[in-house]
């Protein structure tokens, strides 16, 4: 039995594209013997006083924590437990105002407060593999105006790669506005190319995923 | 009467080093006539629910909305309120763990759901002084093990005078953590003159904020 992770940060359900990219590799993951674990940010985020309940708790007496304390380090362990009973990992977050999730920044934080994840501690998940999808509603390459203004998929990177430590693919989707906004209606075409493209790819990665695990279960 | 807008991030109180410079910074500023407004997320972060009530909020009919969708709009409409009725402006946001302060991106998400900060509207604060101080616990220059590490600042800048239009003057203040950290013991010192160097600055920057609010008030 191998174990999926997956976490969703798109503040929507319809209409999200990270949620479908991510279905479509999840589906070409399937097995019988793979469970899926779901985070679910973008429907249920974490609450807003949980992290620094979680940094400040361990410094008060257990019968004198306040419940932010109390349910910052409860929740702190109940995210760190699901990605340590995880093989493998899927991340579908959004840019949003050109930078990063909020959802998925506090995830990043309480998560890093769990003294397995510790900063300065050996990544207790290193090694295993992850696929990161990033949608975009601009464009962000070289030739775009706003080159340079995706400030998010480098900090993803760098705390799912450097910090960590997974070994990462990563499925980017640009242009994703294209169809609900006027001014982009000339980028329409190339937005079904983006999508279509990053749907092929989602799927390769569920495929190359799934062939991973099957390889380190028999293994 | 001139109003000073000031917004807290750092999650502590006490041992704050984006706190005190701001506090120099207020201080050096202050005169009979300036009003001094404060948004202090830290202490008092936004719910994590009210971004995606007041995105989806306007598509519901006012007597059907959810608590989180009304929660979401009036606290829009309030952190939008209160960036209108300021001159000037002052952000203390850290840097936590190589990006953004969870609690200021939640704010700029909830900011630019109200209709009067719209993207593609021109920013109804546009040339207004601010100031941004930016604390960081390691040294991110480009003789650092972790240049390129600090993904928070070029975003924060990015929302303020790209987005926003204010004038933006940055006073960043590295190595905050080498004081506890046994690792970064010998960069005590130039921990030492950072600050010091920071919190002159604020307090210039404190003095000339204040003139110019003179200036433009007698104007």
């Amino acid at each position: 039995m191998s174990s999926l992770f997956r976490l969703d940060a798109s503040i929507r359900q319809d209409g999200s594209f990270t949620r479908d990219i991510a279905d479509r590799l999840v589906a070409a993951a399937a097995r019988p013997d793979l469970s899926i674990t779901i985070r679910d940010l973008g429907n249920a985020p974490l609450p807003s006083t949980a992290w620094a309940g979680a940094v400040f708790g361990p410094y008060t007496p257990a019968d004198q924590r306040t419940p932010e304390q109390v349910e910052g380090l409860t929740l702190a362990a109940t995210i760190a437990d699901e990605l340590l009973a995880s093989d493998a990992y899927i991340f579908a977050v959004p840019l949003y105002n050109y930078g990063v999730s909020q959802h998925f920044k506090a995830w990043i934080d309480l998560l890093l407060t769990d003294a397995r994840f510790a900063p300065g501690t050996e990544s207790p998940i290193a090694g295993r593999p992850a696929r990161l999808i990033v949608a975009k509603g601009g464009g962000y390459g070289p030739q775009a105006p706003r080159h340079g203004w995706d400030h998010a998929t480098g900090w993803y990177m760098r705390m799912l790669v450097d910090v960590l430590k997974l070994e990462v693919e990563l499925i980017e989707c640009e242009l994703t506005l294209a169809d609900v906004t006027p001014a982009m209606e000339s980028l329409r075409p190339q937005a079904a190319q983006n999508l279509a493209a990053a749907q092929a790819r989602a799927e390769e990665h569920g495929r190359s995923l799934s062939a991973r695990l099957t390889i380190a279960a028999a293994a």
